[in-house]
């Protein structure tokens, strides 16, 4: 993420990864304020065995475009809101990228599904963790229908 | 895509996939008119042997987010802009999904990048595409640099 | 609706409904977490009886679309307000439906409007309720004639 | 609807409405330019037998909700796109009614789908209609397979 | 106003009349719970000696401009904010009217500035109001001056 | 208006000024580039006997505000589109004035609105002029009237 | 800046200012209250020895265009944040200016980088400020990098 | 700038430089595509004697931002409309920075002031470039002047 104050929205990306027991690193990499290291780090992800980046910023939130333009694994980019426009700038900022280098963009603030589109895409290539993917998606449906039981009327 | 009008803005995402030696199949799965057949195609996908799907989709646009509730694969959602509002209610409809459900959103109009985020999703598990990734960035450089001398001055 | 933490704002359309002694059923069948059982509850919803269905979504809103898609019924769509973007991405994702497909939408929040508007549908072939609803649109008068009252100076 | 020049979009509806072989009459009654004949037209709406009206209007777009205000029968509106900001100030006049007065919207232009509505809240109380809306939906569905088929790689 | 609930913005309104002791009536003529009284306060407003009107409404405001168009009185519109959008709807249902019937718009929960804008109209014609304003407006200097003493540095 | 680029739309104001016989001036004062002149086009319009005035500016558009500013007289502002954002910036950067100065804002481009708008605030205090604007009205009624009839059916 | 209400803003641009030992001026100069100083104090703002000029305004936010449009120098506009439209009106209002008559624009309440760029101005002709400027961005990186130490995992 | 097709804009920002005689050099400097040159050539344009950048990109704009990152150089960005959203994405990507590294940004597509503004922070230290700014705003107001004259009736 690009600044501590993004931790609050992105520690919930972590969470969903240690549901699904997927290992990860979490690390503040600023596109402003380390632009240096932000480059080598995304440069050097590969190398070092990452399969996909999450990248969480907000406003003018170059981040997760930066660091796709310089791995070639898929970067997931979270719009972490500010204080002002309710994180519409910190979307279209991630996810009106050029043709070229795409950001896989989630809703504002939707860190957690960040955690969950990693986990799809590992999953993908892995039988196991596709059947977890199913499992948790019949779990959020029992959970849905045990609300509706209670609403129901 | 969920409608034969989308074809000229998805068919820039077979053409990555092309350019890349990526095997795909393209069709036409309205979420609206043909729910039914949208549900079992996204239900049936994986074991079927797909690895992502990409979905574009314009207006109330509910067929990425539709299928990506009935499959555990990774789904890449392109904003198909309409005749008014930009794309913009293409883009809120795909990228707002509820926490459990992803959908990889990339910018209004970008399928060309869908597929090369797809690509990507593939190459996290295959280091001849990621070879091929990297040197598909280096080329974007090499043009970018080119035309760069050619504006210099 | 599509989640129980939509029930404080569909409440009020039950509440419209038991007004006028309109009987109803209320339900959570989440779009996105249980689409099989949304797809099934929408497609049995004319031969079960039902008239008008009543729809309540936030963010990328599909509930409302997808039912109308398998059902002749008319819909009627709620756009709930979440955290970010004041409801403006549930209402675009509700009301922008493609044509052949369309969603009765109303105003954000306005879940008491979509059970008077069900309210209307119903009435246009019950002479009663027309009445009762003419005669609830008196009342709203008198109410606003008497805060008029207290404020005229 | 509230000018001729709102009728290329809204013979739409027209052409909806008699595809199904529903009755409909079409008139100009301009909230701004007709006031007093407006309010009578939709306060005698009723007695002279209508079930639904339509209205579409444009910008400051006042005909559909001052009609729904007058008539207790369910009133459709369809935002007309003007010249400037796409549409979005007719959808938002339209759509944002007060709580007690609902306006059933439509997506920005889509006239058709207003018929298409009309019909369906007709439907709820004609089993006839009901079958012809399902079989149209049938039919909405085999176009888009036939679509799939000649696109389909 | 169209409600009781926007006293506490239009009594600022009042106010500013009162502080140029401009006479004045304040009233609740809603455009959706009262459209007959509304109408006939409007036809009426010129034969009983008003010389402007001002009218707040919020969401789809359809009061200024249904006043607008029974009176050749300015109509002065104030958009109320409402619960969600920020009053953009509001600004944008007031402010956006036809060719034909003009709203003189204000800003969004601008009462004061409606109040302000009635005397400017009404001055026009008035030496001595206009001298009034033009000290008024040397107030706001004075006291604009005042708060940069105070904080200069 | 502040550039001869406004005139298209800013000459439909005069025109409406010269249907009711009410002479005006037009004249470029550019609050940009003539800031100077601007302040003392404005300071000096009530004492040359001006009663309205009338300031069209596109994008960041400061000139019926400054003129405000300058003058007790009522000052309408006209927000002229440019090429981008269809009016939007114009219509905020007009209508979003600070408590104490006041403008009158008709919708994006509407310089027609603006003319008749300002034929009312002098119609206020003319009763000859206001029936010619009660009977404009009338006309723009049997025109929509006559439009009706030929679409009727 | 406009109003004594923006200092709570403005006053962080002070305190960049006296990180960097940079002399200034602070003062409440209005465009809409006091525009014949405004005008003044921009017009001698140049011979008075003064290099840049730092302007707040928020809604119709006329300061820093205008100050621009009298003198030479750079003005740089910091869009506050009113209670309504989260600043993007204010944000409009200063960014879109004309062909001639550029303002240098920060983000939404952002005084604090207008004291930095105001800094990054004076440093282009200055090697000391120069360095410090430098200084201070490595600063910001080693608290960035600080942050990162404490959160990685 | 980021690419060859945003010339047609930026080549304006050019010609404003040649109006006033400064000295510059234009390149293609693409963020995404050409990240470590970017970095590079942001990182060097210092010790290069460079005083100003201006930084043209569309859509996710981040080579103002990343620019401004690099170097303590003021860097202008100009936001470059694309195809779709009107260039409200450029503007927000290059505006909304965060904290400790500003961008100086002009309006949608405004090379020609982004030239401009470089003129006046360059002139902040030169009298004789102050005084062609001065004679070149006399120049405008010349314009306009000479417009209104042909147009004052």
């Amino acid at each position: 993420m690009g600044s501590d104050s993004d931790w609050p929205f992105m520690k919930e990306a972590a969470a969903a990864l240690e549901e699904f027991e997927v290992g990860y690193e979490a690390d503040v990499v600023s596109a402003h304020r380390m632009p240096h290291e932000m480059i080598e780090y995304g440069s050097r992800a590969e190398e070092r065995g990452l399969k996909v980046i999450i990248a969480g910023a907000g406003g003018a939130a170059h981040l997760p475009g930066m660091l796709a333009s310089v791995t070639p694994l898929p970067v997931i980019g979270v719009p972490v809101p500010l204080k002002y426009l309710d994180g519409l700038d910190s979307l279209l900022s991630i996810v009106q990228m050029p043709a070229g280098v795409p950001v896989a963009t989630v809703a504002v603030g939707a860190a957690r599904n960040a955690g969950l589109l990693a986990v799809r895409m590992l999953a993908a290539h892995d039988a196991d963790l596709r059947r977890r993917m199913a499992r948790f998606q019949e779990d959020l449906k029992a959970q849905a229908q045990a609300k509706g039981e209670r609403l129901r009327r």
